[in-house]
């Protein structure tokens, strides 16, 4: 019989008082639930006396979206917890540190970053941040070469996409950006102010091929372990720090689609900012900065990967044959721009938004960013097999509609 | 403690005896080990007395290739066994039937097929095999398609891909045809008539571009759950029947390694077959005949595949995606083409060759013989990724050197 049960603050306070060398002993320690309850409970819990604090994630057996319930695999706190070490050791300082893992509860405990921002709402308050393209290029650059056949032993390679098979996550992500934006479908979830936008997209079969070509690599191509869904809200952030949370979606399959979703929830809120912002020149300036972004992340992530391949490539054949390294980085920003397109299109019309668009209070405003991104994200996956450089990711953006 | 030992015939005739409902009790049983001792023992069994029989496969815990020996796993026979099991429901009459598979001892029971010859000796001595081209696009067809994510459930194609993690069968594949074949490696092995073929073979910088390139999609790209190993070797024959033996190398891989393999060996015979036959006119009837067989297997192949898209596709953005079909037809095709003419080079520089070239015994026809499978190797992969139609294998094997 298993252990699992979803615990009480009070059972929270005691496991984390069990923890040898964190609390001191006999303090008195405070919790607060944080979570949405919709997939985890969170707890915070902190000792008042010395300001310690930790994070307890449990991960609960259902899933809630959008008033929908439905099971949800527990092996997911299993699969994060061993990719939060995972990424830990191959990028030190970009993830929380995991203090504990247990099975039974599928529970894990982890460094607290109260201190941070979720990123999604630091952009939306046009917040800046310097290191960000930096950090999460070389967040990127680690944890994908390091676990890709080009930089780790071959064989320990398939046993980690044996270790990282995932199939009830995978499955929500290949039905809700990968099929239902397509056709028509209970998940989908848009405006109607859009509804014309909606059936341009069923309609358009160009369209479909790109995201149908898209679908099957992320299907089948188990190139490296993924985080699986790196949006802003799976950031934390602060100007000095960046935290890359949440990879519960983690799984062995295309590089791109990491890059990709940074990409694409950038230009998210490049779509929004059009419309929040209140002073023009301010939001220029902004709307530039983000495109800055872009342009450093995918250009501090080339460079790095590149400096990764040159110093540790693991693969002789990768290593040493001419024109290999240009024709895959290639192939990285191309499979980036699609599934960056994909992810854009998939917040507009599909079951899951984001705020950087959705909370924009004017109707008119919302509706006229949703066809901003939409346009956006459409030409991206239009583009992507095409794509040669990430400049023309920015010439697309500032294209507008 | 495991209860594996290497059995001896006189333990291969009790545990047929003790097979339920094969033999008649207090049958007295006959047992000749047929393997070559390399990598399995195998122990023919048969009952005199009603002329029953069967074959009893037990993997050795090493493996010796052209004098070397290394360790090797014992699940390599529960994947076999697996993998036949598998076949045999997807392609019946197309694998030898699995009688019984004992872990521990890491062998399998099954189907003699002693009345079949090895389709290598078959094409060596001429044979015609008017069912061929049918079975083997069948076997290749309904494999593929139903093992990959156009025709299973996609949540059980991940687990079975988790089941057939591989590594160290793959390792073998991943050297010796990836690898060692164009660079310096004390793993291949060619006569010094063809020392210069070798080394333009080392630095031919456009030819290991495509290489590389099939090697990063053989590492990665898990489209289906492969034979692994499916040349002429691992084929028993007659003119009225086909079974595929021997899949312990299968593994979740690029449908074209398979489809590449039997185009390969068939070409490596076509381009032995010049200079085996004495009479001319017979000798030029038999290469038309293996090109002919070549294009009926692509063209039955491709029909069938997509015949079984048309009527069990599971994937609704491949199903319902305009020119998504051709488009994935194409690309199996050219990977087709580039494994196929991987497999034609490794078996001339590499360690392990085949009898169709290696035993022809005039050295000069020989040397021929080598460097004309080697042209259309060669020829092969640099083509792959522009080819849009078997008949440019044709063309390709008929312009020869």
């Amino acid at each position: 019989m298993s252990a699992y049960h979803p615990l009480t603050e009070q059972e929270a306070i005691e496991l984390a008082q069990s923890l040898s060398n964190f609390f001191p002993e006999g303090a008195k320690l405070q919790s607060r639930e944080i979570g949405d309850g919709n997939l985890n409970l969170v707890f915070h819990i902190s000792d008042p006396a010395t300001g310690k604090s930790l994070i307890m994630k449990q991960a609960l057996p259902y899933a809630k979206v959008v008033g929908e319930s439905w099971p949800l695999t527990l092996d997911r706190a299993r699969i994060e917890s061993e990719a939060l070490i995972i990424e830990g050791k191959l990028a030190p300082g970009l993830v929380p540190q995991v203090y504990h893992y247990d099975a039974d509860l599928a529970l894990t405990i982890m460094e607290d970053l109260s201190d941070h921002v979720i990123m999604r709402r630091g952009l939306i308050e046009c917040g800046r941040y310097p290191k960000f393209a930096n950090d999460i290029s070389e967040f990127l650059a680690n944890t994908l070469f390091f676990t890709s056949d080009l930089g780790m032993n071959q064989q320990q390679k398939k046993l980690q996409v044996q270790n990282f098979i995932n199939p009830e996550l995978c499955k929500i992500t290949e039905d809700l950006i990968f099929d239902d934006p397509y056709t028509v479908s209970e998940n989908n979830n848009f405006e109607d102010a859009i509804a014309d936008e909606a059936e341009a997209l069923r309609a358009d079969t160009a369209l479909h091929l790109e995201v149908a070509l898209l679908r099957q690599k992320f299907l089948t191509n188990a190139q490296a372990l993924l985080h699986g869904d790196l949006h802003t809200g799976s950031i934390f952030i602060t100007p000095e720090s960046t935290k890359v949370i949440d990879p519960e979606f983690a799984y062995y399959g295309p590089m791109g689609f990491d890059i990709g979703a940074v990409l694409a929830n950038l230009l998210l809120n490049y779509a929004g900012q059009e419309y929040w912002s209140t002073e023009d020149r301010a939001r220029e300036e902004y709307r530039a900065y983000l495109l800055d972004t872009i342009q450093a992340i995918w250009t501090q992530f080339d460079q790095k990967f590149r400096a990764l391949w040159d110093e540790h490539g693991v693969d002789r054949m990768a290593n040493e044959t001419e024109d290999f390294q240009n024709f895959y980085m290639q192939s990285l920003l191309q499979d980036s721009i699609g599934y960056a397109g994909c992810k854009m299109v998939r917040r507009i019309v599909g079951l899951a938004h984001v705020a950087d668009i959705d909370k924009i209070p004017d109707p008119e405003k919302r509706e006229k960013a949703q066809r901003l991104a939409l346009a956006i994200g459409k030409a991206l996956l239009k583009w992507n097999r095409k794509a040669a450089s990430i400049d023309e990711v920015l010439e697309i953006a500032k294209k507008g509609v």
